[in-house]
């Protein structure tokens, strides 16, 4: 078809690298796919004189942003710059220029996703993110293409992969948590500053760009409610495992009645659950749809290569549409006024670690508690810890409102056998053992 | 937009009530997603007075290929009803009045997949095929449009549900194939007649079309070589487990040095191989790509509303498509032509479990022989069988080419201390222990 595409990236990090790599070496594939030469020609960077990873002539860098969004050779921008102020702007610039803009910006996307997408629809242009959720995994074509006529009641997802991989080395190693972190860090799986991974900030940020997809509703960042992974003890671990379960961190959203529940916390799962033996950096999103069932994607999370990936695949449907002539038709307004479920509407099971004084009756009392709320145990573990005259007390509730569950920790704190209460956590599943 | 969309259905059996069911049930999400109307206006059947689980108006109803077929309201034809050449020729009679194709389909895919594919585009047709893989799960999506930017390299699949129900079942509680099979027959995973499953025909079938997809060639389904299940062994299971492995049968494609391997066959998985936990009846395939790495995507490889859902999702796409005016458009020539590995191109670790006599300087005389073809061992077992003055001996080698292997199994049925070639399997990943 002789068409030629030239492309402008906002930034050349280890993702805009590997870009530029990607683009080369399949050069052969995607001049066959699209019939198109695929041409990246000029780059925005910080400094011009920075040691590179990649085959790049020097003159096509620039350190003016105007050089790339008012390059009117340029038909399509790829946002790998990185954080919210400045990629924001230079992305409503890109489209007001009616340039095309593909970005893995997870952030980005959380905060200003459904701003950025009515932009882009008002120029005609196309707006499209992959990368931004669960890095190499096509999960969003899944849900919205893929499953796209079904129902979508549930995602749950493993979505960060530094927690995952210090959750796995924790459970299979035995390391604590402040050494498989410091052992993350080495292998550069986490940042010398982790707050925004282990505290669950990322992962609540893919939630709500999963949430939005898969029901159709414009969910904010502040929906997500997040708890992380810095608080959980191997003995927490151990008795997970003991009880036929694996801690991980999991980011879940549920859409029922027209009602929305979206969180990122530490979850026990069954060990049989297809979420279970998702291990190391690696990430996976469940989908539960009234139709299809259980399906999970799973794969690399992020790095270099895998994120670039999902980035050209959007280039690649972008240059389609280009040459079809369609670009800006695959954004629906959301279906849903979104409505948050109160804490009585929200379901789960839950474990808690209790440690009570070893006199008799104990264990009576706290299960008449549990028992007035209308909640059972499903599993229950008592352990003598000699030397503190003390015991320990775990139980693991079958399906409760997270009301009734948080009414029975307050009721457990007033009790006088109760000395503390170690820890709590979802459970998901029903363990074989 | 007030568009509305008429639907013409070959067919009204298990899945293509569960499509009729999806169109009703979802009807308020396809009209926001579409801003159209779809309904289905006739259905093909054989027997006009049979009783049916869907709650359609009996005037919809035609004995008569050509009330579907010929009538001009109608856009697009779901073939649901099985065969080949009957269905063949309904499709092909569809493209020429200009009428667009979503089939279930496998064995038609597989066997005509390319010509179908040419008369669609030469009619403008566009012609659409997601359930003919692993039911609900949105693989062939994944690969053209996920990893389209991506150089897939292998691609391995649990895409029979039926097998992998009775291995599951042998493997976890020790049935023998005879009794999972007929707990498979009882439950519905498995037909009446097995062959085509348990012969690994069916799983065949979706490696061609997953590897023509993948690897962007015509891949004929006698290009698939094939071994079914039918003779493994609880002892195999047994031994598998031992050294760290789960068996599964696994579809195999790879492509290197522009050629392709592609097989179906029993294979030992190490069980940290993503899909050695896919179990019962439940499908997965397992996608490496060259800059994406490992991806899995897993779900229900059956079932009528799973398989609904992906027929139900390729309506969706043609619909766009047809609103957009860009039907016909996705289909690509392949890329290369086909050429397949020689058995010295084929690359793989091997099981072999060997019956000798108990006798001194036996498992020299077999390990002289691997030796010589440069064959080296990963792991090896010997048991004495008291009773019959024979020992066992399992071994598991390195990587080899099958080329190779083979030599190896002739000679050693030369050898006289070898009683009697018990087994052998190919083998995938490194095993923890």
């Amino acid at each position: 078809m002789g068409n030629k595409i030239s492309i402008g990236l906002l930034g050349l990090g280890v993702v805009g690298s590997g870009v530029i790599k990607l683009i080369e070496n399949h050069q052969e594939k995607l001049v066959h796919q699209l019939g198109a030469d695929v041409q990246v020609k000029s780059v925005l960077v910080r400094n011009l004189d920075k040691q590179r990873d990649v085959d790049l002539d020097r003159t096509f860098l620039t350190t003016n942003p105007d050089d790339v969004l008012n390059d009117p050779e340029i038909d399509l921008i790829i946002e790998v710059m990185g954080g919210i102020d400045e990629a924001r702007e230079y992305i409503l610039k890109a489209f007001s220029a009616k340039k095309h803009v593909v970005t893995a910006n997870k952030d980005l996307v959380a905060l200003h996703g459904p701003e950025l997408q009515k932009a882009a629809r008002k120029n005609k242009c196309d707006f499209y993110y992959e990368a931004s959720v669960a890095g190499g995994i096509p999960i969003l074509r899944g849900i919205t293409e893929g499953l796209s006529s079904d129902r979508i009641r549930k995602v749950m997802g493993i979505v960060n992969g530094t927690t995952n991989y210090i959750l796995t080395k924790m459970d299979q190693e035995g390391l604590s948590y402040e050494v498989a972190l410091k052992q993350a860090q080495e292998l550069g799986f986490a940042e010398a500053d982790p707050t925004s991974d282990v505290e669950g900030l990322d992962a609540a940020r893919k939630m709500a760009i999963l949430a939005r997809l898969s029901f159709s509703m414009d969910v904010d960042l502040e929906d997500v409610e997040v708890k992380g992974i810095s608080d959980i003890s191997l003995d927490d671990l151990k008795y997970a495992s003991q009880l036929g379960y694996t801690m991980k961190l999991i980011g879940y959203a549920d859409f029922r009645d027209r009602q929305l529940e979206v969180n990122v916390q530490p979850t026990m799962l069954a060990k049989n659950h297809p979420l279970a033996s998702v291990s190391d950096e690696y990430n996976a999103v469940y989908v539960y749809g009234d139709a299809v069932g259980e399906t999970m994607f799973y794969g690399p999370g992020a790095g270099s290569l895998p994120t670039a990936t999902a980035i050209t695949s959007d280039v690649v449907s972008v240059i389609k549409n280009m040459l079809l002539g369609v670009t800006g038709s695959q954004y629906v307004d959301p279906h849903f006024n979104k409505e948050l479920k109160e804490s009585d509407k929200c379901f789960g099971q839950f474990y808690v670690r209790l440690h009570v004084k070893d006199e008799v009756g104990v264990f009576s009392r706290i299960s008449a508690l549990f028992n007035e709320l209308n909640i059972s145990f499903k599993r229950i573990l008592q352990n003598p810890i000699i030397k503190h005259e003390k015991a320990e007390i775990i139980v693991v509730t079958h399906q409760t409102s997270l009301e009734n569950f948080q009414t029975a920790l307050n009721h457990l704190n007033d009790l006088d056998a109760v000395m503390e209460t170690k820890s709590y956590y979802k459970v998901e599943g029903d363990a074989e053992k």
